[in-house]
């Protein structure tokens, strides 16, 4: 079985050499040698750590016949998704690992797809097969809700926060000196990249259709020493979670950064490992745990999808449907409707009436206090820090309750909130 | 898709009940209606809680032209054998949850089977897709390790010993009256369950044969609390574990109780949860968590089982190899070749030169001492309590050491020995 490899940066390197490496006992597990043939680069001149043949002539290698599997890890989105139908449509499968192209094209390509095989169990949490076990290990259950951490460099970044007393923005500059975290570091810290994962993962559960826009998305950067201190007083423990609920006929997503308690499994995944928790009707909680990024991990998860293909063709259906559910489909939550319990942050001035002013504008905001913690501030002596745990509310009343406390004038910055998940 | 099922306990009504409730869920996953349609069983009269028709006639069932796929939770290897492959002979595909069936005859039900399918993925650790990790999930890797937690009665008698100070007998006492323990534990506590669970799992990490009897095999009948003293004070966890290793050009399996530091992840699964760690030379460490027993978790794995084969056959060679390795294939290794670090327990008489007698027989026997320490008996006045953590040896070495030691007359029991696992 001839392999083309469309991008060889870490990613590509590493299928290539595992293949080699390990040839007889993918050749004993597939029944077939699976050969990597060429490599497509830009720049064939740039040194890699790989004998595999290289070319920078893309086209070409799209024209040959004896190729039979096409693993695309260029990355991109809008000219990758034409390339990619362009081979689908020739009838040969193709294996990536692009988790946007997925998140905004993956219905498409199912259609283009018809029954040829398209592998993805790499575009989300890396070596772990998560894929796998959603679209058939769990295939008897009614997904009831999916909790996870899907992006390592936020992981390592808060994990180091909560361990050691150190800002956001210390650790973020350490992250990226170690190569944990990019220059620009949004698309990880800011929750975009644990969307498009959220999103792929709630098709295979629920079947349900999305952008990466349609979800509710907030980073980690407002993280704060006081908030970790406010955690550990009541034993939580906070991460970035992609969150995906089945709700009656909806189903809500959401990316943030949340209060989990401690002793759960998930609050227990630190550094750059993801772990995903999935809740099933009828097996109840599993969790899956593992490296979501790395070379050699990601490629572990690219073989895997081209042995599947060379043991017998896939099995299953890309996203896991063969036909429509004949119970009305579910929709996404429209992200005002969706109801959390939420901690809030705030420094005002140590004045009297503050507390009752500010505990008015909740309540005139539907919203009510479960916990309250009074501190001083920690960098102004007139300040002092409030810290609220809150009843379930919605989201549109919290964000009407932060916008009209933002107003007053004893209140010193925005006031910061964290959701508690439970 | 019809299915019949054979043995309709917890199990065998979970299953149907789930076939019903989840009915257009299941359909629109596997492209088919997947309907038990008859349960055979031993006493008709007796009560059940699932509507499926029953009957205690085996013969008739076996015979019916229309069944497409016989569920197997009937237990028992011997007469179950012959009946599963008479099954298979007549070219329909069987899924069961019959670990000990498998740990005897998985090598002989695969050549019976030919191409049609076995599902086995309910035979270890309940809802936990962990069949389907090793052999498809994981297929890119040489499996360097697989260590896991897979016994949940054992691991909740153990997690309640670690949490509460109480003895192995009251907490044993307890789970019975729970229903988390049988009425004879000895499968259980004594690591036998385990091992047949381990045997699978590594035939499909290795392909590896043996009989469950070649299987170093110890239960966590003699954990005292001066153990878990001892693991607490140096950091530890004590799980029963299912451990298989590749060791050049051998494995070594065995499941004993083992002191496992606190901070992995396999240290965290506590109750009756089960989790099983994985080490893969290319994906680094995965971990698998969940409820490893239970009707309804069980029924999972098997109705996952039953959505693969309706879905388009079932795409992977049921122990995970198409073909034999190449390479020299693996073997298990003896059990006294085994090494390991060892923590060792001893009650003696508060002597003189008792200590330099112990260390001089450690010495003659290539066991080197790590750490050590001396504590008051908690039974007796006169007595001490030794606790030594040694560097690794040869299990025949420490059988040797704990021969002689208990013959010393200052010696009042027979030392207890736990593996450590770093």
């Amino acid at each position: 079985m001839k392999v083309a490899i469309l991008g060889v940066g870490t990613v590509g390197t590493a299928v290539a050499n595992i293949l080699l490496k390990n040839k007889s006992i993918i050749k004993a597990r597939s029944g077939k040698e699976i050969v990597p043939v060429i490599g497509v680069v830009k720049n064939t001149t740039k040194a890699r750590d790989t004998s595999l043949p290289l070319t920078d002539d893309l086209e070409a290698v799209l024209a040959r016949e004896d190729i039979d599997i096409y693993v695309e890890l260029m990355g991109g989105v809008a000219q990758t998704h034409g390339i990619v139908k362009r081979i689908l449509a020739k009838g040969k499968p193709v294996v990536t690992a692009n988790k946007a192209l997925l998140a905004y094209h993956r219905y498409d390509l199912q259609a283009v797809a018809g029954g040829v095989a398209i592998g993805f169990e790499a575009s989300v949490a890396g070596g772990i097969p998560i894929i796998k076990a959603l679209r058939e290990g769990l295939s008897a259950n009614h997904i009831e809700s999916i909790q996870g951490i899907m992006n390592g460099t936020s992981n390592y970044i808060l994990t180091k926060m909560m361990h050691e007393k150190v800002s956001f923005a210390a650790v973020l500059k350490e992250a990226q000196e170690l190569g944990y975290a990019e220059a620009d570091p949004t698309f990880d810290v800011g929750g975009f990249d644990a969307a498009h994962k959220l999103l792929i993962l709630a098709s295979i559960a629920y079947g349900v259709h999305g952008d990466p826009e349609d979800i509710l998305i907030e980073g980690i950067e407002r993280i704060s020493q006081e908030d970790i201190y406010f955690a550990k007083e009541f034993d939580y423990t906070i991460k970035l979670l992609g969150i995906a609920k089945r709700r009656g006929s909806q189903v809500e997503l959401r990316v943030h950064p949340a209060l989990v308690p401690s002793e759960k499994m998930i609050a227990k995944v630190d550094g750059v490992m993801n772990g995903i928790s999935v809740i099933g009707d009828a097996v109840g909680e599993t969790m899956y745990y593992g490296p979501g990024a790395g070379g050699n991990a990601t490629a572990s998860a690219v073989i895997s999808d081209l042995i599947d293909i060379a043991r017998d063709g896939q099995g299953s259906p890309m996203l896991g449907f063969k036909q429509p559910l004949e119970e009305a489909s579910l929709s996404l939550m429209p992200k005002d409707e969706i109801e959390t319990k939420y901690y809030l942050r705030m420094h005002v001035r140590d004045e009297k009436g503050v507390l009752a002013k500010i505990a008015t504008i909740l309540g005139e905001c539907n919203i009510s206090i479960d916990s309250f913690l009074q501190k001083p501030d920690l960098t102004s002596r007139k300040d002092v820090t409030l810290l609220f745990a809150t009843h379930t509310c919605k989201e549109s009343d919290a964000k009407k309750a932060i916008e009209a406390i933002t107003h007053l004038d004893f209140v010193s910055d925005i006031p910061h909130m964290i959701r508690i998940e439970e």
